[in-house]
């Protein structure tokens, strides 16, 4: 393959203005991030996305770990009679869920975990016996299948996916609350600083929930085409687990009670999200943070200037401290061919250094985000560097709130409403959360409702009855 | 439940040197290192254990990261016809792979993978094109599923354990197979550095080879009743895959040529080891680094004493340094209650701390692992404790090693194998390393060998022909 063949092969031919779909598949699939698999629904998560999500668990359990979870690993075979005790959850789950051949004499079908309440559930009957056991908070990072049919988008959805579930059990729903609301904002946080997007949180409608669930709470970032994408969610379980699969303990008085259970999950779809918000018709844009190499040196060489190499390779070393990573990139390709390559994998600054700016002790700085360009002193160089990390960090944030102010929208009336939807809006309305009246709505306008994110007494916007709620309704991942 | 029966309930009631089984599933249990599951074959990880795989990890990745290892994630799943492509490879792991039920149309069998060689193929037959894209080295920490029938024995034998497996392409033998020994260089230090075992290394014999590999080697360490544990093997799996894959690639005079192949891993398998060989009857024990408390304080308090409280308290903040976690157990139990406790669960230091040693500003350590008592002044006292530390690892493989002495012995002729043999020894012998006459003495004997460990021209003394080899045999885990 010739050179000029394989820049055409690198390329994104999609734009993202016109063909977002095919547009944000391309991205993943020709910066190396993941690959299609032989298994229908199934990707290669290749190493770029598993270093970013390497960097997710790193953070995640940290912030875990202020509130005492604790890491463990749980089998991925779930009993049928175990998974079919609590009805709610097996209604939610049973049309997706795998189940394997193998059995043994006389043994019951097992499923391949879709989620891991069932299990855990069985854990903390035997574990916990007294209310000096509580709370007890578990969390594990794994894979888990649910046998979807519809088509696969790279990280968004697919039939298995990494993901991290934490479960939990309370002496009581205050306690079981506090870390339900608590973990939301963690979810935030991680939204926010981590993969640099701007979130709105509240409660899932009575229809929305999870399966088993009293309450559901999660965040929601908005996409480039305007969809909503459900980046995490935080489960109130009150005691129905509890229940079925009797875990009760002694309180201070010697008396039995149920424990109260919470759970709470993210998944790669976080990096799909920030893929699809952040990048551009070049490539990968991620925030610094989720990428190995931070910095890329292209030494600009001609012949009979090899100080200029000299010097690249100086500066490299000088920046290797194990977390920029440099890439010096002395490759016999072209300046050109190689930015391109870079830009397409995302690494946020590139450092070209050429024979005049060896002269003038500099460097020229491009940042990947923007394009900005910036001359830079060699004295003091790694602390621009750090300091440019930050700028890009910001910028990418605020570049993504201004795009989530532009689809968020409210309406007073249902012309309104409707208006705003073929405008391809999320839009924030007074909301009775009553499940018939949002299966109406989903219906007549194929959307559901997003979260409720206000308590305040109106008039449902599509029943017209008492209501005590305001919800964004819209089209979502 | 009383105090009284809570101690009972704590206690390790079996005996190693007489139940060495069932004293061994003791020990993880009680401890809460795991328990089982309701799925047959399937533990629960607890969070201890997960913390020491934790360590595990991210020892083994900054060693794969030296030779430029990367991690990605590959599906669950396998098709049937991937499967089937390497006629060794499917006749080996056939009858022990799980398949699942669903199916969408026309579609394939879905195994569950016991191991990922053949994905990893499929991948690399589509990412390398030319000489310059190797070698490629993935690697992918995950869980694998294996449907044997024997006994369950937690972390070291089940149907589903957790493991590392790395699959790499070479542009030849030569590079393959400088990984191949290096990387089981990285498990002997791995295995002597991280969990105090020392092993012996070699090469697998032809009738004990993975199925499909040219070579297999291994590193392997020896437990207390005697028996050898397999711990970590790397593979030179030639071009065999390459061939029934298409995994080729353009060499520098565009001819196109077969990768040659290779692939590693290790398993939780390690851990299992590291408790049966490090633990007694009262507990766990186990190196330092593996647990995540090294220190517990408990303060011996009278009535009157507070400040015996406050010193403790004042204790634990100043070692309170991210690694050591000090534990402070100021709970309303007996002292001797606590010291079995902490026994159980291996904390390695016990830091007492009593009226008297305020009044002499010091404490008492007593050391998990051997008992030692230690009187330690409070100026000095965290670098102290990291000597300590270092102390106890040494010492733990000190007598790991004395162990390891005892058992390691070899034969001249086939009487003094069989006497030896009887002696629980594992035994080193000339060996043909014909499938065929080890065939027989694994029908005669109820062993196998265990590793080739150096080639020396003799007889083998099996069957008196002209052998190359000298090898361990002697039962294995």
């Amino acid at each position: 393959m010739s050179k000029e063949d394989k820049r055409k092969d690198l390329g994104i031919t999609e734009k993202k203005e016109e063909n977002f779909g095919e547009w944000f598949s391309e991205v993943i699939i020709k910066s190396g991030f993941a690959d299609y698999s032989p298994i229908k629904g199934c990707i290669y998560y290749l190493p770029p996305a598993i270093y970013a999500w390497e960097q997710t668990i790193k953070y995640t359990d940290e912030l875990f770990a202020s509130i005492g979870v604790e890491n463990v690993y749980l089998p991925l075979f779930i009993p049928e009679r175990l998974f079919e005790k609590e009805a709610d959850h097996i209604e939610g789950f049973q049309p997706e869920v795998a189940w394997i051949e193998n059995k043994d004499d006389n043994s019951e079908r097992l499923a391949i975990r879709p989620t891991s309440e069932t299990l855990f559930s069985e854990l903390f009957s035997r574990v916990v016996r007294s209310y000096k056991d509580l709370p007890v908070k578990y969390n594990q990072w794994c894979s888990v299948v649910r046998w979807e049919t519809s088509a696969v988008k790279p990280f968004l959805r697919g039939r298995e996916f990494l993901w991290q579930e934490t479960h939990a059990v309370y002496v009581n729903e205050e306690e079981a609350m506090k870390d339900v609301l608590k973990v939301l904002d963690f979810y935030v946080q991680i939204a926010e600083d981590l993969f640099c997007i701007p979130v709105f949180k509240g409660r899932k409608s009575e229809r929305e929930k999870f399966a088993g669930a009293v309450k559901t709470f999660g965040i929601e970032g908005i996409m480039p085409d305007g969809k909503s994408a459900q980046l995490g969610t935080t489960h109130y379980l009150g005691t129905g687990f509890a229940k079925v699969f009797e875990i009760s303990f002694l309180d201070e008085n010697n008396e039995s009670k149920l424990v109260h259970q919470a759970s709470w999950g993210i998944s790669t779809r976080f990096l799909g999200a920030a893929i699809m918000l952040h990048s551009d018709n070049k490539g990968v844009v991620l925030p610094p943070k989720l990428l190995k190499h931070k910095v890329v040196i292209v030494p600009i060489v001609f012949k009979g200037k090899d100080f200029v190499l000299d010097k690249a390779r100086e500066i490299k070393e000088m920046l290797d401290d194990g977390y920029l990573n440099p890439i010096l990139d002395d490759r016999d390709y072209s300046p050109g061919w190689k930015f391109n390559e870079w830009e397409l994998k995302g690494i946020p600054i590139r450092i070209e250094v050429g024979p005049r700016d060896v002269k003038n002790e500099q460097v020229v700085a491009v940042l990947r985000h923007s394009g900005e360009n910036l001359t830079l002193k060699w004295n003091n160089l790694k602390q621009e560097i750090y300091q440019l990390l930050d700028k890009i960090k910001e910028e990418l944030f605020e570049r993504a709130k201004r795009l989530q102010e532009k689809f968020l929208d409210e309406a007073k009336t249902i012309d309104e409403f409707e208006k705003k939807l073929k405008q391809n809006k999320i839009v924030k309305v007074h909301f009775c959360d009553n499940p018939e009246c949002e299966e109406k709505v989903k219906e007549k306008y194929g959307v559901s409702s997003r979260l409720i994110v206000d308590e305040k007494p109106g008039k449902c916007i599509f029943c017209n009855k008492t209501s005590k709620y305001v919800a964004y309704f819209g089209k979502s991942y």
